[in-house]
């Protein structure tokens, strides 16, 4: 199977999706990554990777005599572009430290080969931190949440046991509230939090940051 | 039409998002959204945000009697939660100062109401780099770029003006090359870049940022 990416100009209305997807699951293709681009001033876009068995050419005549595509056009993958995604969140004073770490060290690793990107959101209230929280685990390509403030707890607490148990790494700074009891790590410096974040996620470096135990730095 | 966003556990195998986006197209449902979230140690998840006419649960209960969708949930959309996105590329050093700016001024601008997320990637190579650019208008929720290095031009100033062209706002940090001809502002402080970059995409201020002539700050 290899594999391949496409971006289709498409008229607005419903059913488009289904129309591509349909030749796709036509020809046994795995669609692997979706994405509807929408445009103030112009028709929208969807985009989709996927694997296929055989050459592409076929299926990307068939997606063009859609009724509705406008135009295709077979384009390089986001995983190879952009790569792993840590996500930080939380007060714009520690998010901010954070981030600064992280693209230093994310830079370092970047030069070597990897793709690591730093996304960041900053965020007040329990509420609206727990939902950002939940919903990480529905990002593509995330691998690992900092949670950077001075203190969380309640419903934040319960949100990040619900994506560790998910899979997903959470590295919390030392601070007032629970969060830090049900963290991975927890790490005071909030810039040392940063360059953790990507080491520990980074293909590159050869040791494990995220110990079994749960190590406070 | 109302907004609904639901996430659904699927079998890993071909044809699933064509029998999800078959029922939503025989509900005339519009999709606004879509993703595929894959796991090392789980079923995959399909996440879609749609609008529709009349009751979500008629659409939702037809979802779950697909066969290969074990479970689905109706869950918070991603633009309430995430929002508006800023890019920042280029070199570490720069990239890292710029964020600094722009996650404190969307800090600001999210305690009032607002939901600006600031995401990076560190990279190096003119290649890379334009490729990267191209991309962007590629990825959900973008308003606008910031370049941040030291020497950027090539083939990143064509993408630049590629992506220039479908309406995407481009920060250039003054630096050597020729991305700062091409882009919109120019900015010689990273920190204040950040800043405005936030202040261009805000609803909340009262003011354009972004004036029809080109400025060099």
């Amino acid at each position: 199977m290899a594999d391949y990416a496409v971006l289709t100009t498409v008229t607005n209305q419903p059913g488009m999706l289904f129309g591509l997807t349909r030749v796709l699951a036509d020809h046994h293709a795995n669609i692997t990554y979706v994405d509807i681009i929408h445009h103030r001033d112009r028709d929208p876009e969807i985009y989709l990777e996927f694997s296929v068995d055989g050459s592409v050419d076929p299926l990307a005549g068939e997606l063009r005599r859609i009724s509705g595509v406008s135009s295709l056009e077979l384009t390089p993958s986001f995983s190879k572009i952009y790569g792993k995604r840590i996500i930080i969140m939380g007060g714009g004073a520690q998010v901010g430290q954070v981030a600064l770490g992280a693209i230093t060290e994310a830079d370092r690793h970047n030069i070597r080969g990897e793709r690591i990107s730093v996304d960041t959101i900053p965020l007040v209230g329990e509420e609206e931190l727990a939902s950002a929280v939940r919903a990480v685990v529905r990002l593509p390509r995330v691998r690992l949440l900092v949670l950077a403030g001075s203190i969380m707890g309640g419903d934040i607490s319960r949100a990040v046991e619900e994506v560790r148990a998910k899979g997903l790494v959470v590295i919390s700074l030392n601070m007032a509230g629970s969060v830090p009891d049900v963290a991975d790590p927890v790490v005071s410096d909030p810039v040392q939090a940063g360059v953790m974040a990507v080491m520990a996620v980074a293909d590159t470096p050869k040791f494990d940051i995220i110990p079994h135990h749960k190590p406070r730095y």
